[in-house]
Protein backbone atom coordinates (compact mmCIF):
# COMPACT_ATOMS: atom_id res chain seq x y z
CA UNK A 1 0.00 0.00 0.00
CA UNK A 2 1.21 3.39 -0.89
CA UNK A 3 0.80 6.62 0.58
CA UNK A 4 2.16 10.20 0.44
CA UNK A 5 2.91 12.14 3.36
CA UNK A 6 3.17 16.00 2.41
CA UNK A 7 4.60 17.95 5.64
CA UNK A 8 4.24 22.01 5.59
CA UNK A 9 4.60 24.81 7.73
CA UNK A 10 2.12 26.16 9.34
CA UNK A 11 0.49 29.24 8.03
CA UNK A 12 1.41 31.23 11.02
CA UNK A 13 4.76 30.44 11.03
CA UNK A 14 7.44 31.85 8.75
CA UNK A 15 8.77 30.66 5.87
CA UNK A 16 12.79 31.82 5.42
CA UNK A 17 13.52 29.46 2.95
CA UNK A 18 10.45 30.11 0.91
CA UNK A 19 11.08 33.91 0.50
CA UNK A 20 14.95 33.02 -0.13
CA UNK A 21 13.36 30.51 -3.26
CA UNK A 22 11.29 33.56 -3.98
CA UNK A 23 13.93 36.17 -4.30
CA UNK A 24 16.03 33.54 -6.46
CA UNK A 25 13.11 33.22 -9.14
CA UNK A 26 12.54 37.00 -9.11
CA UNK A 27 16.08 37.07 -9.86
CA UNK A 28 15.92 34.57 -12.38
CA UNK A 29 13.34 36.26 -14.72
CA UNK A 30 10.43 33.92 -13.45
CA UNK A 31 7.46 35.82 -14.17
CA UNK A 32 3.91 36.13 -11.57
CA UNK A 33 5.60 34.18 -8.99
CA UNK A 34 4.12 36.09 -5.63
CA UNK A 35 5.02 34.14 -2.81
CA UNK A 36 6.64 29.98 -2.25
CA UNK A 37 6.63 27.67 0.95
CA UNK A 38 8.71 24.79 1.21
CA UNK A 39 7.94 21.84 2.65
CA UNK A 40 8.21 18.19 2.79
CA UNK A 41 6.63 14.97 0.77
CA UNK A 42 7.75 11.59 2.13
CA UNK A 43 6.96 8.64 -0.35
CA UNK A 44 5.96 5.58 2.07
CA UNK A 45 5.21 2.45 1.42
CA UNK A 46 3.17 -0.12 3.66
CA UNK A 47 2.75 -4.05 4.51
CA UNK A 48 -0.72 -4.97 4.13
CA UNK A 49 -3.75 -3.72 2.05
CA UNK A 50 -5.10 -2.63 5.97
CA UNK A 51 -5.93 1.20 5.28
CA UNK A 52 -7.27 1.78 8.69
CA UNK A 53 -3.84 0.52 10.31
CA UNK A 54 -1.56 2.32 7.65
CA UNK A 55 -3.47 5.58 8.89
CA UNK A 56 -2.71 4.97 12.06
CA UNK A 57 0.87 3.52 11.82
CA UNK A 58 1.48 6.94 9.07
CA UNK A 59 0.08 9.05 12.23
CA UNK A 60 2.59 7.78 14.60
CA UNK A 61 5.29 8.25 12.65
CA UNK A 62 4.32 11.68 11.72
CA UNK A 63 3.80 12.79 15.24
CA UNK A 64 7.06 10.51 16.43
CA UNK A 65 9.47 11.75 13.63
CA UNK A 66 8.21 13.26 10.13
CA UNK A 67 6.86 16.27 11.27
CA UNK A 68 7.27 18.68 14.16
CA UNK A 69 3.58 19.46 15.10
CA UNK A 70 4.43 22.53 17.45
CA UNK A 71 5.11 24.36 13.88
CA UNK A 72 4.46 21.91 10.97
CA UNK A 73 1.29 20.07 10.18
CA UNK A 74 1.10 16.97 7.58
CA UNK A 75 -1.69 15.74 5.59
CA UNK A 76 -1.48 11.82 4.63
CA UNK A 77 -3.06 10.75 0.91
CA UNK A 78 -3.42 7.02 -0.12
CA UNK A 79 -2.52 5.86 -3.73
CA UNK A 80 -5.79 4.65 -4.59
CA UNK B 1 -3.68 31.11 -7.97
CA UNK B 2 -2.40 28.54 -6.27
CA UNK B 3 -0.38 25.62 -7.22
CA UNK B 4 1.68 22.83 -5.63
CA UNK B 5 4.93 21.57 -7.17
CA UNK B 6 6.07 17.80 -5.86
CA UNK B 7 9.62 16.91 -6.37
CA UNK B 8 10.58 13.41 -6.28
CA UNK B 9 14.24 11.86 -6.82
CA UNK B 10 14.09 9.26 -10.25
CA UNK B 11 13.49 5.84 -8.62
CA UNK B 12 16.69 4.68 -10.42
CA UNK B 13 18.16 7.18 -8.28
CA UNK B 14 19.39 5.93 -4.25
CA UNK B 15 17.82 7.79 -1.67
CA UNK B 16 19.80 7.60 1.72
CA UNK B 17 17.93 9.82 3.48
CA UNK B 18 14.64 7.97 2.77
CA UNK B 19 16.57 5.31 4.41
CA UNK B 20 17.80 6.75 7.64
CA UNK B 21 13.75 7.60 7.79
CA UNK B 22 13.13 3.85 7.36
CA UNK B 23 15.55 3.06 9.83
CA UNK B 24 14.63 5.52 12.36
CA UNK B 25 10.84 4.47 12.36
CA UNK B 26 11.89 0.74 12.52
CA UNK B 27 13.66 1.92 15.66
CA UNK B 28 10.47 4.00 17.03
CA UNK B 29 8.38 0.71 16.68
CA UNK B 30 6.54 2.48 13.82
CA UNK B 31 4.83 -1.27 12.20
CA UNK B 32 4.38 -1.95 8.43
CA UNK B 33 6.59 0.80 7.31
CA UNK B 34 8.54 -1.38 3.98
CA UNK B 35 10.18 2.21 2.13
CA UNK B 36 10.21 5.91 2.54
CA UNK B 37 11.75 7.93 0.21
CA UNK B 38 11.82 11.87 0.50
CA UNK B 39 10.80 14.64 -1.92
CA UNK B 40 10.53 18.35 -1.75
CA UNK B 41 7.29 20.24 -2.08
CA UNK B 42 7.09 24.19 -2.87
CA UNK B 43 3.30 25.73 -2.23
CA UNK B 44 3.48 28.40 -4.81
CA UNK B 45 1.05 31.54 -5.34
CA UNK B 46 0.90 32.52 -9.03
CA UNK B 47 -0.15 36.31 -10.11
CA UNK B 48 -3.48 36.12 -12.40
CA UNK B 49 -5.53 33.36 -13.32
CA UNK B 50 -3.74 32.19 -16.85
CA UNK B 51 -3.61 28.33 -16.24
CA UNK B 52 -1.10 28.45 -19.03
CA UNK B 53 1.11 31.11 -18.32
CA UNK B 54 1.27 29.41 -14.71
CA UNK B 55 2.42 26.06 -16.22
CA UNK B 56 4.77 27.94 -18.09
CA UNK B 57 5.86 30.25 -15.69
CA UNK B 58 6.22 26.68 -13.23
CA UNK B 59 8.28 24.50 -15.62
CA UNK B 60 10.85 27.17 -16.33
CA UNK B 61 10.46 27.54 -12.13
CA UNK B 62 11.71 23.62 -11.81
CA UNK B 63 13.55 23.51 -14.40
CA UNK B 64 15.79 26.69 -13.30
CA UNK B 65 15.91 26.20 -9.52
CA UNK B 66 13.58 23.84 -7.79
CA UNK B 67 14.57 20.49 -9.43
CA UNK B 68 18.00 18.92 -10.72
CA UNK B 69 16.55 17.37 -13.70
CA UNK B 70 18.92 14.82 -13.84
CA UNK B 71 18.31 13.11 -10.66
CA UNK B 72 14.71 14.33 -9.84
CA UNK B 73 11.21 14.74 -11.30
CA UNK B 74 8.50 16.88 -10.72
CA UNK B 75 4.57 17.19 -10.60
CA UNK B 76 2.49 20.42 -10.76
CA UNK B 77 -0.94 20.21 -9.14
CA UNK B 78 -3.25 22.91 -9.82
CA UNK B 79 -5.73 23.56 -6.30
CA UNK B 80 -9.26 24.01 -8.15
Amino acid sequence: MKARVIVTLKSAVLDPQGKAIEGALRSLGVAGVQSVRQGKVFDVELAGNDRAAAEGALKEACDKLLANTVIETYKVEFAE
